[in-house]
């Protein structure tokens, strides 16, 4: 099943590039002095194979689910915010319905994995599970579930595309999940704890000391295997997780570019791109998060953040606010003026 | 005529602040967890007095200006472009015009010192020179200048607001402009010339070399002094310069927030928090440009840009993108559902 998703992953449109390279370097501005929003130009022609690439609907697909390891008090917020939070999302109160509305975009909320019964008919019902169990005294999930998890994500992200939408962006909810955010990137990168774990939404000294101890504990009990991608979302990651691995490695597969927003999406694009590298290529990086393993995680995949925002809040808002900027580069190629249109003259 | 304007810049309303804070901290998120977008909220609370602010007309105020310096050959883009860009601002194709119509906001073209006549009635004639004198063999402008210029973009300001905008962006179009804005720099830091002098729009090794040494000659000569910023502004400075450092004290002084662009609008705030360290409350930055002595700017005024997008434009392009993330602020204030609405539980 994943091989057969990862083998629609091509590369880049080389042609589409070159010829949008061209034009962004005879507008009337300095060749390159857009900076990312010229990269941004570039990144989508090379997606959509289109020279002169326009965005059509804008979706950020909010997947939520719980952690069996809150009952370790890694986290000072109860359980029951997850759901609480899902019918906010339903209900259009949350930040994430502020910022997609100001975007122009959808908020697509699928509960995935949160451990209470959820009755919405707005909240897509992909439940692989009640929340995971407790990863620091056994897997937090099996590989069926993970897979399962990732065949969802990819399943709700193409439902998407075949609605029309052109630009997806990552968001989540979940009770403690900054934990198996943190210890995927310890399983991948063996950076130590002290380095890479957080405050999440409101660690003091004592829990994050309890935190690195929990995580420290979940890695040495399940030996997750970092040359198997799965293996490490199984056993040390979270169901919301793993369905944004699956919008992420759909997304590609379809060619449509994914923005991922903070740590825990960050995560989710880490296993993507070590099941699929190629997958890379397809993901545009919104802000930079309070995490400190944050700025870690985007070095490995070679990505770089646009937005300096200092949030912490998850739910796909930073990939929200990057769209306005997305929509901005994709102007930029198909409103300005060249030299010659202009009568500018260029540099000797 | 300067202290008139600096005595009408006063404190930020800190009732008005507090009453922001509370709410913010009500709103479903963890406190503070929108990291700038909060910032932002209460520092357009303090700035108009209201703590449910909102942003009305948007204008960027594109000031215009020639530098004798370019003599010396410190750009590889010859002086007419300045002209030639005046009138693609006019006619809609350049990446400002793009950009501040994807903000839904005004261009307002000033001519302050194009050293050529400029004939478009849709471009502000406020000239105060032909372009600055050639500041490596004597100052730029003479101090009656430089407040002349300083006076000129208080009055574009003030005619802006009066016609009812309430968020100002500062650009700005004069070829060879990051050298005097690297020699104020200097000036008023002491930092050694090799750390903040840059590429500005393309030069190579063997120009930025020269446009150092240019620098250290224009300091020599003119011996500014950092006390006295005028004395600055108008021995090492420039017309638009100038102008903006006007802009900026300006909307202060009428309590509107002015969101500055890159390397030489950040020039023109130095000048300005130099002049009257209290206007520091009434700016926002927007982006960090690849100028190495950008951040050095920030710093001194103890501003964080919020977007990384490797930009080195100018025109304001760095300011119009920010005003978008200044709309989101606005709405998450207003948008966001509290705890006690949206029955979710906090942290313990």
């Amino acid at each position: 099943m994943l091989e057969s998703l990862t083998t629609l992953i091509g590369p880049l449109d080389k042609e589409a590039m070159a010829e949008t390279q061209k034009h962004l370097d005879n507008l009337t501005k300095p060749p390159g002095s857009l900076g990312v929003l010229e990269n941004i130009a570039l990144k989508l022609a090379g997606i959509t194979g289109s020279s002169y690439p326009t965005i059509k609907d804008k979706a950020v697909v909010v997947m939520a689910g719980d952690h069996g390891v809150v009952a370790q008090g890694v986290t000072p917020w109860p359980q029951e915010v997850t759901c609480q939070m899902v019918y906010n999302f339903v209900n259009g109160g949350a930040a994430i319905n502020v910022l997609t509305r100001h975007a122009g975009a959808r908020v697509v909320v699928v509960d995935i994995g949160v451990a209470t019964d959820i009755t919405s008919s707005q909240v897509l019902s992909r439940k692989v599970k009640y929340g995971t169990d407790d990863m620091a005294v056994g897997p937090a999930m099996s590989r069926e579930e993970a897979l399962r998890a990732i065949e969802t994500g990819r399943e709700v992200v193409w439902e998407e595309i075949d609605q029309g939408v052109g630009l997806i962006g990552t968001g989540e909810m979940g009770i403690g999940n900054t934990t198996p955010s943190s210890a995927i990137l310890a399983a991948f990168s063996g950076y130590p704890l002290e380095r890479i774990v957080g405050r999440g939404t409101g660690c003091d000294d004592e829990r994050l000391r309890l935190k690195i101890n929990v995580i420290e504990r979940a890695l040495a009990v399940n030996q997750p295997d970092p040359r198997d991608a799965v293996d490490v979302l199984a056993k040390v990651g979270g169901l919301e997780i793993a369905g944004l691995t699956g919008c992420i490695l759909g997304a590609a597969a379809r060619r449509v570019p994914v923005v991922i927003d903070g740590f825990i999406s960050s995560a989710a694009a880490l296993v993507a791109t070590r099941i699929e590298p190629r997958v890379r290529d397809y993901i545009i990086a919104s802000h930079l998060s309070e995490e400190p393993g944050h700025e870690i995680m985007l070095n490995l995949m070679g990505l770089e953040a646009m937005l300096r925002m200092k949030m912490r809040l998850g739910e796909g808002t930073g990939a929200a606010l990057a769209f306005n900027l997305i929509d901005a580069s994709t102007k930029i190629l198909r409103e300005m003026a060249t030299f010659s249109d202009a009568g500018v003259s260029e540099a000797s």
